[in-house]
């Protein structure tokens, strides 16, 4: 039984002149923060803001690349080849190492973003050229992976650190893949449901599904989101459970 | 009198689907490579392919950060706060420094671009922000300034690395700023003056005006160009002149 | 004395993933719309879901442009040709009409934004060359002017149909320019001092200062804001206010 | 037997600092122009550059919308929704539109750029979204769609004003489609090959495919391109040829 895990979530994803989400009480939640890199979202001045804030409230800093997509957020699929995918990680990745020692802080772990990340949990290839791109980068640095997909084969293979990853507020198909979101039940808005569900997972060191199969996984971190209010106070919750629980909140 | 002395030009100044100069050619006559960050031009592709060539070539490489204006090319003024200056440094000097690494290359100098390096030789809080910013990233970067500008009176106030450079092409006033462009002469288009010029101006240790005059300077590195076929070839000239008359060309 | 007045607010500035201001709540208070055409805010999406809103409520259409800078919203200042200056209009006007006639309403009048509008209101050539192109697109449109500036000459010495605007919530010099905002009393934020003061310009056809003197201008519209619930608020208090007095409110 | 035909060109793709092909060659070679709109390439400045050498050379003027994807050129594949399709096609044509008639000119086709016009070939659901938007802005427009496909399925569906396109340089198979460029033979390269090949297809109505099958088809007009010295010189020839041929080459 896992006695810790930590709690991550996306943020730093305003741009500009438009803000998005709490980043602020998320960070009272949280223990690891996935931080925009300037493409998806997250300018240069955005990104040093969430930096000092996750510095000051000792959580731990990850980049958190996406495709060059400000209008989609990142979201909408762009194959590129894998020497693409391999700058665009390590362009990233480099600013946002630079942003975070500017501020006293430094990237201890790498998540892929939305439609990237969609990718690279289903085509090995995508994961590959990310992750390899990365540790090239910072042999240590810790890959983030949604546990039971292609991007977790791929850490696997390459033998680097790494931390698995489970929706908070996600229902999981027997296969292990979500929900589609367009089926009903897909989405979890109950903060005590999920919370409920969140903690036998952690418990069991399986993803529980829908039908209630368990999946053996390494679970390492639960994903929390911050975009509306409703979902920091789910965050909350879920927080609070585990502590009653006795898990420890703690970056991997 | 000077025995040596380093020769550099912008590039990687293409984006996306559209090339600039020939930088193949380019890397063959310079000994150091002002590489464009992405804001302005450059995007992490090209980045990447320029400072392989670099690599190969022996050429330094230098991040040359400009203002994110990708139409205007970094050529039009944009007023910044100083915190926004430093996360632009930051961030592309960053970006510039993972990709330098995974082609087998590192950063050595770093040198403003186009409105942002005007800006910062007019006044030196911009400079300020600029240099400091790129310091805390790499105490050791080498700032290469325009000579008797408010840039070079920064980096000996900072203490820190850096080298002085004057143009190939350029005609100087008599208080050491470049004649403006609209006035007749300001710029020169003979390869051979050119080259006999810059020669004296090195072998003098001073910038040598329009009217005569000597203006002691330090010279570590003089700036061609290499956006038309004719500044190619004028900087060959150059190149082969200061070779024949036994100055030694290296990376500072 | 005026017996109505027109009501504008800028909307449409939400982009990709970030929203900004509440436009729902806002076209029920003003009755002409200043709305984005996507360079610095307002991509070709909010545009259409912005105007469709403003045919719902019968809002007057208006095209807002501005510079092409995201990331700054377009309050940078960028110096640009004459000629440039009139592309940016002609196309962001162009991409209004055409949006517009998509959701069935039309473009009436043109308001420039941010450091364009700033830099017209100071300089009569960049404001003629703005509206010259505007009258180009479309000679019946009306042109948007801040009353007593260099935007206000332009269009009288042009000839064409224009509308004069005073702001609701700021406080002005003797000289008819606009109170620095670092002054203490530059902003007004009670909502209704704020009222009762445009009630009393409305009625004297004249801007009154700070210092209590009358400048007489035309006022044909009232600039609101929307960016902050307290903006909003302001919005409503001014618009009952004036319809308490017996001022008609409609587009002009 | 056909007696004319039109000539069309992609053009007007620089992006700011960046040039692309020679417009200006290649206006004296084909009688339509197909204009980028500025989501690709062709920022507004650059769109009425080449609009006003059209004008001039009187050569149709069409606009050439593509995603928002300047680093990709418009050739990544972006799934957009048909709303949001829709509002892509109304506000580049707009923009088009405006930027023609203050160079004196006026916006006579569209066709689709890149990935957004290899995915209306495939999909009539993108076709059929782009082209309506499109028939809105101006009921009158000439659409040009690639003879064969689910684009000129659509425009036959819509009753519009459309013109059927074959390449100049691109070896057609059987059913039509286009030789997949990584097989031999895919481009032609010979311009006197190329030219016959053109002629014999015009006077005979039909795509003629790389076994010698006839497929019946409008041909209204050919696409020739002129990104390279090489692709501007087959364009001369393809010209030249037909016109010894006495097939008249004049705008649809």
């Amino acid at each position: 039984m896992a006695t810790k895990v930590d709690l991550n979530s996306d943020m730093g994803e305003g741009f500009g002149p438009w803000p998005m989400g709490d980043d602020a009480a998320l960070l009272d939640v949280v223990t690891s923060a996935n931080i925009a890199c300037g493409w998806h979202a997250g300018d240069a001045n955005v990104m040093a803001r969430t930096m000092r804030m996750a510095v000051e409230k000792g959580v731990g800093i990850g980049a958190h690349p996406g495709f060059a997509d400000l209008q989609g957020f990142g979201r909408r699929r762009i194959n590129l080849t894998a020497e693409e995918l391999t700058n665009l990680v390590t362009y990233q990745l480099g600013a946002a190492q630079a942003v975070a020692r500017s501020v006293g802080g430094q990237v201890r772990h790498l998540k892929l973003h939305g439609a990237l990340s969609n990718m690279a949990s289903e085509d090995a290839e995508i994961a590959r050229a990310c992750y390899t791109a990365a540790l090239s980068v910072d042999p240590d640095i810790v890959i983030m992976v949604l546990a039971e997909t292609a991007q977790a084969r791929v850490v696997q293979e390459l033998g680097c650190n790494w931390a698995g990853e489970i929706f908070a507020d996600r229902a999981y198909e027997d296969d292990a893949t979500l929900v589609d979101r367009k089926k009903p039940g897909a989405v979890l808005h109950d903060p005590d449901l999920a919370a409920e569900r969140i903690l036998r997972m952690v418990e069991a060191g399986a993803i529980i599904t829908e039908s209630g199969k368990h999946i053996p996984t390494r679970i390492d971190t639960i994903c929390l989101h911050g975009d509306t209010p409703e979902a920091v106070q789910m965050a909350k919750v879920v927080r609070a459970r585990l502590k009653a629980a006795g898990i420890e909140l703690k970056p991997f």
